[in-house]
């Protein structure tokens, strides 16, 4: 690559903000230019370890991109802030990849939605899944034909444990805070769905009852060509993540499984074959998912062919949020249209 | 043992009904006293094979019955004619074996309610799968605690192959047909089932079109519990006959998977770990389970504690399969009250 | 069938004794005519049973069918009497199906020899791992190409528990008790083996190491091919009965594993996938290949085309057994002609 | 980490050499101070890349060590190189990390061996197998007594395709260059191995057949305890590179699978759950092990407790080849003492 790295500009240094951090001081194509947070320790401490310039202010991020410091804005901020960051970011210029959701609401969403599509600055969303290696060779299987026609996708998504319950009061829900990746990957796989039926419980979570979340849930999405997407959520597993795939068609199905920690299985007079649990949770599980993100975003930025998810993937999947959210309310199937 | 066999009445010659009679014959505490079917080369050939005394008319074996020349009778005949069968036999003493579904019409059931709860004459349902060895396995281990607080259950359940239009046509649907058996093993796990919303599509049978029916389902059923069951349906599988569970809690999961035809994998630069696909149809994959469920019905027969699945858990089956159907016409989630 | 059934003769109601008469009263095509065993309680029981006349003489039994009483022997006695039993049957003109092996001594196998080769009466070898439908379906497999030219075979053999110390003073030998099934399977796949080296230690069995046994032995066949079989033995296995085949050929490699007794695995945060132990022991793991090799001796009793193992696989089993011994005794390789 | 970085003398920048560059690049501990290859554009590339002075000349490199530029020598020459380079290493008094075989004839490696004791200085062997997390895992699970007494082993090790034959002419056999992996892997789960019976063919390879070499061979290795070791090797696979381990004992067992390129799995009416092959070869398959091995070597010469197999580990991995290859070719078992 005889090009120019590309200049990134964080905000955000919380968890994710760091594993992009990384990520960016990683690529051989890309520099850490400025970072921004208001909690300004932890913007100190990344560029400390990452590189760039340390600012509490978003605003004097941008500034510095409008006057050519900076090639592209990555947010990893509170999801508040997006829709703001992101107009800023846009009408500065600068290229965005912002975590996901965009917001907890499609009004705002939708808001935003005119000017992106009038600046034609490329937007990119955080869906890290559909850049896991099994998740992205078995959709490009399925598109190859490999199980004929696709019928029937499930999806099953389980974190390692339930968020502690102030983090549920403000999550916008199960469906808007955790199966949004789900409702991603189920339209990286399905793109015509049509109607969302959803069931959600309070099977174990005290924190779900307090605030009027569910714990527990399953949403089916009914797609135009009959295809059905199944999937099951879960706020907690004893087993570890649990991220499993499985894609059936006419002539077969494809199945992702589990990512093993171990190549080590024991068996004894009580139990053959048992492996270690699973791995702990998202960040080591789709690590190499988050590199490949990042170098699909650079792609964007410059212009070339990219896969990366666009705006547009981002609030369709909160209009899936949001219909599953009124179906396990309403107890009624929720049309959806988007305008695919 | 040295108790009289039971001599069993069998009604209906076809391949279920065969099923049974091989059963019967090869049980060491029952034989086949009478065969009926008013396809009269049927009944001959199954009396031929496997004893008994063969006639056209199933109301000459409950009067033989009456006569005291059989303990039991097994209705394997067509759907219609469950009804008015348990209710002759009933009426003549006798104890019922009946092939699934009671009925079609939930109307007819509720009629013949009353009478089998006055009588006192144990009527069974053959739901077969209850006696497979890992089904029951599972339960019975998700019973003593082993995965926790069961919070989700998921049956995966794909016939073969659609069956022809003729059949689809009469059939009652999907849900009163197929998922049926799924219902009932919904029960077998989680007993307190109070709401089901269902999704089905056409997405690939012309008899399904063609009837209005559906090929493809997915069932949530929601349980006071919290607990959620997921039932995934196809009406085909190129891979054979799928029948597996997950059965998940708050402690971890337990898997049924599907049968392996064959303990010998292949390895090669194309594929590793390859298995031949799975075996064909429910005869074969339940022939233990049919055993089993018939051992479990002459315990009942004689009076001693039994597990056979009842009049009511047909009844209970039927009324799910009922919502499902609504669910998926109208887009609702439906209230149900299986009394339990 | 419209062939009259072959009236069996057996001798020795042990517990193969008794599979042996449980599948000959199974088999459509058999029926037990004689039983014999010095120890006359087990005749009666068995005959009384599955049918037949008993006696406490072997000879008896012969000479009822030398006057036409039975149709062929099944010698299921202990393996000093072989030898004088085949004799007996074959000067009577009966066909004979013998339980392994034929003798400890090779020297009283070659005596035998010459007779068998001029009468023409078949005389089968009870090798009942051939005709269990995985081993046979891999060697069919193999045969057709599957994984190329085979290159190596691994055996893995290991059964339950230790036999009693009295067992093993009169048992020949690891390689001649346990091992010659295995050489037998080795040349089932490979067959024209040339040189043995035999490793045999005393590694936990109290009875091995009182008698000069080896409980753990690893036996190494050279064929003139290129091709080489391992084979793993060990007399005891804390997860039951061990049975594996590993077939590796320049195209790839097919594998036969356990046979599960469950489809039921537990997942938890202690293990994931654990399965339950393997199964007791042969009597259940063969169940299916004791009734087939019934069949296809059968077929070999009517001069019908037939695969049953002949007395010349039993010789060359011994003697692979009687090479092995030397080998892991003395530390050297031994030559082999089994004049294939 | 408050230390100063370990500062390595890379010799050889072959294959091998180019990951050990790698390694101490990415290593927080270490940096690249010297490069030598007589081949001196491969020591500019490798210098240019991952930084260091470059050198036609090994001396030189040694030379620079004992004037105290460098701290560590990495030994990663042609075979041939290595005794003279460690000698000279260690008189300069600087450790040493060394590619495995020390030498292809033990005289020459004993004629070393005084010196290393007398020295004192840290020489370590690439035996880099042991430091590859599930084979670690496996022997410590061992020795944490799950298995209780460890009885047997089989290691199954398949390179994925033949060297060339002019590679397999120097290469000191398939022992000395292949299984020599194995025997110290042997070594790492059983201390006591007192003999060494082996078998070689060739099955495929006509570089073999011409140097007189084997392609497939079959190692047994009986340790004082009664334990056994079965090595089987080949010099192709064409599933991919094969590398396998099964510890059994008196409680159980421990089997390390090949590490799956994928966790997708394809299900169709031809087979089910088939999943890609294996990876290609040793660089991708270790490279975890790689970069743990090279930080314990760090941990070696800074004096701290260290893991890394010492210069005796690589004379006991030669000596058990040697042992080998003399049983293999006169067909004896061959007495070995390890002096452990």
């Amino acid at each position: 690559m005889t090009q120019t790295p590309v200049r990134f500009g964080l905000i955000g240094t919380g968890r994710i903000g760091q594993v992009h951090a990384a990520s960016i001081a990683a690529a051989p194509d890309a520099t850490l230019a400025w970072v921004a947070d208001p909690f300004i320790d932890g913007a100190n401490a990344v560029a400390a370890k990452f590189g760039g310039t340390a600012t509490a202010s978003a605003e004097e991020l941008i500034s510095a991109g409008a006057k050519g410091e900076i090639d592209a804005v990555l947010i990893a901020s509170p999801t508040p802030t997006h829709v703001d960051l992101i107009e800023a970011s846009v009408r500065a210029g600068l290229p965005v990849l912002c975590e996901k959701p965009i917001d907890l609401a499609i009004a705002r969403v939708d808001a935003l939605r005119p000017l992106i599509a009038e600046s034609g600055i490329p937007v990119a969303l955080g869906f890290n899944r559909r850049f896991d290696p099994d998740f992205k060779s078995a959709r490009a299987r399925v598109a190859a034909g490999e199980i004929g026609d696709p019928e029937q996708l499930i999806i099953i998504s389980r974190d390692p444990a339930a968020p502690p319950a102030d983090y549920i009061k403000v999550s916008g829900g199960i469906f808007r805070d955790m199966t949004i990746h789900d409702f991603d990957m189920a339209r990286f796989f399905v793109d015509d769905i049509v109607e969302v039926h959803a069931t959600g419980t309070r099977a174990f979570d005290p924190g779900a009852r307090e605030h009027g979340d569910f714990d527990t849930a399953v949403t089916t999405l009914r797609a135009s060509s009959g295809a059905v997407v199944t999937i099951i959520n879960s706020r907690h597993s004893a087993i570890g993540y649990d991220q499993r795939i499985e894609a059936f068609g006419g002539r077969g199905m494809l199945q992702v499984a589990n990512a093993p920690t171990s190549l080590v299985s024991l068996s004894t007079a009580e139990a053959v074959e048992a492996k270690p649990a699973y791995g702990e949770f998202f960040l080591e599980r789709y690590a190499e998912a988050y590199s490949a993100e990042l170098g699909e975003f650079i792609k964007l930025v410059r212009g070339e062919a990219s896969t990366s998810p666009t705006f547009e993937d981002g609030r369709a999947a909160l209009i899936l949020a949001d219909a599953a959210q009124r179906s396990a309310t309403e107890g009624v199937a929720v049309a959806v249209d988007l305008g695919a």
